[in-house]
């Protein structure tokens, strides 16, 4: 039996277009029959958090932090064009328009393909999100070093 | 004889700093003996259209989105300091005091240095470009699964 | 003996929280035993920049583009909700919560953990950036062709 090759990616950013590319390279690998972890990092974590009720984080500036940078999947916004939401909005409607799936459809596609989905430790807990802020498909809360030791393996990478 | 080796460069920036950034990797590893494939989605599509004439989308949000995000070599600008324009023509200038070569150049030099320039299939699906908006140096429009076959047999894969 | 595995990565984003992930990847890779080279270039010279003194640069654009992109370690701004300032002071506050270290401090880490730390000499031309500019700690200018062959023999290369 031969091993799986690997793809890694690392989800820095919190872009709607950046994470749309990000679940459509992991979904894709993952149907190539590749093992993918995505690898949520710093805004990257918008990505996965619920997009229901408020975050609970200890200390005024975290409070601050996650009110204005609240994330959840339904709350991303695109790097150019945005426009007041009005750009957002318009690519959300033209991806419909060709059965592109949303971020929240991504995400059940990527776990019933076997994508790890794993968010960064250190990001947690420099910007205060605690554990129950993420949504239930996430599969944990590891560090860098877990990180890179998968790389390492990866025939491909990417910091998206 | 032996394979050469790969190099595989996601564009998906549309930003004239990144877009060359990305055309330096392009041409250098091509210089080097490497076999380059350049993979151009979302906003990269802009560094590829034509800079002459209109781009025809059927239906008023993709003839909307392709007023605005217009794109082409010369349109490209820079993520910082663009200042209505000031920013990009000084780096222009400056580009030129050095004899490095614009974007048009770049694309020329890539093609005859055998790099492969592809257009994202889903993006194009996405965006309503149609085949007939990009220049006549791309080699074609494929889906992430062609560049995901690339990319796992390079030696170097970037994210651009 | 077995050769040490490399990771090698390129900064050309300025912005302070891709240069702390940068940072944080580089130093945990090295911490695992990797042989780390970054390759600071366009934007991301400006994290290698000497905090104290100017930047002399000849001719009248490229003495306004370092006065208005005068980079330092120290004048770093988060990419998203700055505000004025407001959001990389918040940021900055939250790191020391957490005993993150600052970039000078990981700078600092690196150096001591052998990480090789080289700007782009293609970059420095065009944005009239002299070799006195940059702190101590770097190892030296490169060009774009030195880059990729570290990045061919490493295991993992990223693009921040």
């Amino acid at each position: 039996m031969t091993e799986k090759e690997k793809l890694s990616i690392v989800m820095f950013s919190g872009d709607l277009d950046r994470a749309l590319a990000g679940f459509m390279l992991a979904v894709t690998g993952a149907s190539m029959g590749m093992e993918v972890t995505m690898f949520f990092t710093f805004w990257g974590l918008n990505i996965i958090k619920k997009n229901e009720g408020g975050i609970k984080s200890k200390g005024l500036m975290k409070k601050m932090l996650n009110l204005i940078n609240r994330g959840g999947s339904k709350r991303l916004t695109i790097s150019k064009f945005n426009m007041l939401g009005m750009g957002t909005w318009m690519i959300k409607g033209l991806m419909k328009d060709v059965n592109m799936p949303s971020i929240d459809e991504f995400i059940a596609m990527a776990k019933d393909m076997g994508v790890k989905l794993l968010a960064c430790s250190t990001s947690c807990g420099i910007m205060g999100v605690p554990e129950g802020a993420f949504r239930s498909e996430v599969d944990g809360i590891v560090g860098a070093a877990y990180f890179l030791g998968e790389a390492r393996e990866s025939k491909v990478t990417l910091f998206i």
